[in-house]
């Protein structure tokens, strides 16, 4: 951290600063500017001490941190690419996963016939929510338990392994007999309670950005489960709200490269809660894997119109079949296959 | 809600819309344009169907969403202001409900002093977080149970009601033993597990805006709380995340007269949270008080400079009786008291 | 500016960077931390320099500027705070300034009806747009020239001073004929062609926030007419575009107490742009005052169903005395008076 | 637009919302609802109306533009993609056209360097600023007329077309003696008297979207260009301004398929606006070409460490040269080349 001292700051006050910050551990250095003095302070551990500290002394005018907030999540941490292997699909290598099924676990029929579609197609994992944090209380919930079952029975029918985001941090032991990744949602991403608890369970788990934090907050919250043991950790992208209205979200195409070279982490993408819009899915499936991404995470339902929920941003079988071959080309442009 | 049929949509295009309509109980009603044909879709239930239904129809151009997506927390629901009292202390009347505190309770010492300096200056309810959601697992997380009962000696100490932050669904009956109010936090606001919980428990709870939130979105998680049977709900404006980085977030100090326009429920500001830095505080909790809240929640630490988190933000002793002065000076003008 | 170097760069690296800060001027601090080196270059000129001179050189981890971009509206230039006064009537001092009519001057008739009232009920500047920077190019653009007479016209009748926009540069000798305030509105707040010429003027000018602008880029525009020897500006808050949208924009009302720490200039607040309601100005121009502003600019219209643009946003005659009166007591609340 | 009376309103309310409508020229459906009524009201010229002349009327609880405000630049007015040739090089087409050259030309030997290698590399067309709209006064503001003189040199020198921008509508004719294409800058797109003179001079004019502009007014900025008979008109999305702060702007990657399906007119991407960071910035061309931008506007200096500006989001020209080779491959995956 950087403490700027105020014009005119007398010994005594940039003294209190060397000396608060000696008592914490921090070696200081000293700039005896011709306007100002600036106190550099320097150690392993200034990331866990709070910038106000020193911001609230008498004659300091500001306080740069230096250090990012997050730790392990870090390249400085661990400087080689993260892989994190489900039976053998693994993400963060060339291969790019791709993960499909509904927005909401409906009925086993509905169930079914996405998951055979999308396996047709290439899709290497299922997604399938049953528990859905919906904005109004009277919305369609989820089929909870009943759901559960529904994608055990998908794991046992297709050998395939399934995502299921989980909401509540005492169903986290529960919901891990059922399916092999755990999602934490982007409006739980700094619910710290869940990330505890999932953290301590050390399941592979799919950690969507909050849609209004930024990469450094993602990669803090990160942070928790893998301070917990957890190393099995992958990032998913999926929008930021932003003033912009013709997309549900806008997707940060940025964010891929900024954290591939600030992160070990894999990160994929979910074009569909971003978009919003069926037809906006496919344009950005595709500059997501150019810009980097090792996956994507596809909403398809094998008939839309009569979806309970988000049907809107939802695939039919066809479209997603479409969508494969064209992601395969891109893929192989960068190098990367499917 | 209103389909817009694309130009040139068919007649079978239009009539599949209306079927769709009609079986789902709503009434309808056909404008047929010189370009183009408007669907409209009446009936009380709109709130729970998705616009998606209808957007996902051959011929459907957009759907406009007319009713709000919250009920129970709407003015057209109730339509006098509803008033939360909490031992005789009652929000949303002529008087406005100073809260006051550290943001954390440190200990004993600490928290004593701090009750004793805002309740002299006036302030009827205490703050003090004991679970603290923290953004790194590395930073300090509150005192937990040795908080609570803290927190409880100070309930009896100095008969004073006392509000704190639940942040795990399965904390609530345990924490509602020892405080008045509960208080769900800004990055808990779509925690709907930790909402359906304080709703059951009926509880006073104190509902923070989510940081990235829309006034519609904060009314509908409100709806949580409510349609549990829960009618004692506080609404808590902190500010929202803006690209404006000279203050922590930006306090939107128009919601509270929107929230006063389309909802029922009493609303306060914590302008403590909002600005990031105590010398901001003033002037905004004054503005909030002119333009209509119905109480304040303000960050008071015996010693800021020592605090072990959000100092910063912390008015002393002296700064916050200085401001209950100026406060009830501007209370005055707009007819009201603290 | 602090470089803090690479973990591991080399002695050579350092001293480049060392180099390169002498070659410009600099003087030059080294901390030779244990893990990292950090390099301040401090001089009265590094706001002229741009950040990236520094960034680019190898084994550079980043460079964080600690001089702020807007040097002559500092506080830092000038501790005092500037009065800009109009025909006797000041802002920056104890009155507040309510400068009020309609958005957009249409006719004679609703000109001079809008000028009476606002100037009985206590306004002592009138506003009105006759260049209207409209977004669409089928919109209503203004009165133009024929529009200036009419507020030549007011000036000579009722003896109050007068503010319209400006939008060309080439414009700013014939409005000043016409007018006493150039206004700069918020889409113009970075066309630096108009902020030169306005600045060569040297006429007293009221320059509009950009919707999507920081206070410091905000500054750093008025630094644009300062630097011309201008230094008869008044900084006007207009709302920021956020993702709430049950207001046009958001008012950031903390930029008050911001501008008024870091800048010497007088600042106004404008509810009716921000709100976009005419029900939501009242509370809002109530916390402007409350919050410190010197001035308000509110628009009010005689027949607001008639407006030919914004009229959702005016007040009525009647509803802008009401207002009137109860600004007079919320200023007097804060120590001031209209 | 659709008028949503208030629940309860009156009859002679609903009527004078229709004579109000017939009174400009509108057709006009009513919906007697159960509960509420609703007022459609249809026309060609509903975009030149403002929401609020219904708004503001008694009983009225909502009003609801269904027509976009844009008109010339729709997908609705014009269905065939449009194509903008500069010297025989199309926009627009299966080509996707890269545009590179430095931020400002700063020097004849810098500009020729900069040019031969982005020429030889496989960039169309050059790009290099002249007048330049800094922040603040005291930055480095251009070259202006020696600039001009200096890219007139490239033209004839390499046979190569060439982008520049201005920013007083008193300068359109100068620069387009020296130009092939003007550039609109982002600070600049809802200057609109800038935009008239470019509109009138029918000169192919490259528009950069607004850092806080919606899709929505980007393609109603578009309108002026078009309505004055200049149907030449280039898109360039530059990034928006949101919270993210670990690059300069965030790319809306998501605006390249929306403008794909609202307009016919060409869109760009620019990266390096975007990202701030050469680092970034291949990542961000690729995801751009695969989401079927039709070019790219890259910054490229022989010498970035010495650039006066933007030095840290340039490419060196073998950076450039590797990533050209990296676009054709993606261009190709996607059916397109470079």
């Amino acid at each position: 951290m950087i403490a700027e001292m105020r014009k005119g700051a007398t010994t005594a006050q940039v003294n209190a600063v060397v000396r608060r910050a000696k008592s914490l551990g921090l070696s200081v250095q000293l700039n005896l500017g011709t306007e100002k003095t600036v106190v550099a302070m320097l150690g392993s551990d200034t990331g866990k001490l709070s910038a106000d500290i020193f911001a609230v002394l008498p004659g300091v005018e500001s306080v740069t941190r230096i250090m990012k907030p997050y730790k392990l999540a870090s390249r400085e941490f661990k400087a080689e690419d993260s892989l994190v292997s489900i039976n053998g699909i693994e993400f963060g290598g060339r291969r790019i996963v791709v993960m499909a099924g509904p927005c909401a676990v409906e009925s086993e029929e509905q169930l079914m016939r996405a998951v055979k579609a999308v396996k047709d197609s290439g899709a290497s994992i299922v997604r399938g929510g049953v528990f859905k944090p919906r904005t109004s209380p009277f919305s369609f919930q989820g089929l909870e338990k009943a759901g559960l079952e529904l994608l055990a029975l998908v794991r046992q029918r297709f050998s395939i392994p399934v995502v299921t985001e989980v909401v509540d941090p005492h169903d986290v032991d529960e919901v891990s007999k059922y399916v092999d990744i755990l999602q934490v949602g982007a409006r739980n991403m700094q619910n710290f309670a869940l990330l505890t608890e999932i953290g301590k369970s050390r399941r592979p788990v799919l950690l969507k950005r909050g849609f209004s934090c930024t990469v450094a907050e993602w990669l803090t919250a990160a942070d928790y489960l893998l301070s917990e043991g957890n190393d099995q950790v992958i990032l998913c992208e999926r929008g930021i709200r932003t003033f912009e209205d013709s997309t549900r979200f806008s997707l940060d195409v940025c964010s891929i490269p900024v954290v591939k070279k600030f992160s070990h982490l894999p990160i994929v993408v979910d074009p569909s809660h971003a978009a919003g819009h069926y037809s906006f899915v496919p344009a950005i499936a595709k500059a997501a894997v150019a810009a980097g991404a090792d996956g994507l995470l596809i909403e398809v339902h094998p008939n839309p119109k009569q979806a309970l929920m988000d049907g809107l941003q939802s695939l039919t079988p066809s479209d997603f079949a479409r969508l494969m071959k064209e992601l395969r080309l891109v893929a192989k442009s960068v190098g990367r296959y499917i």
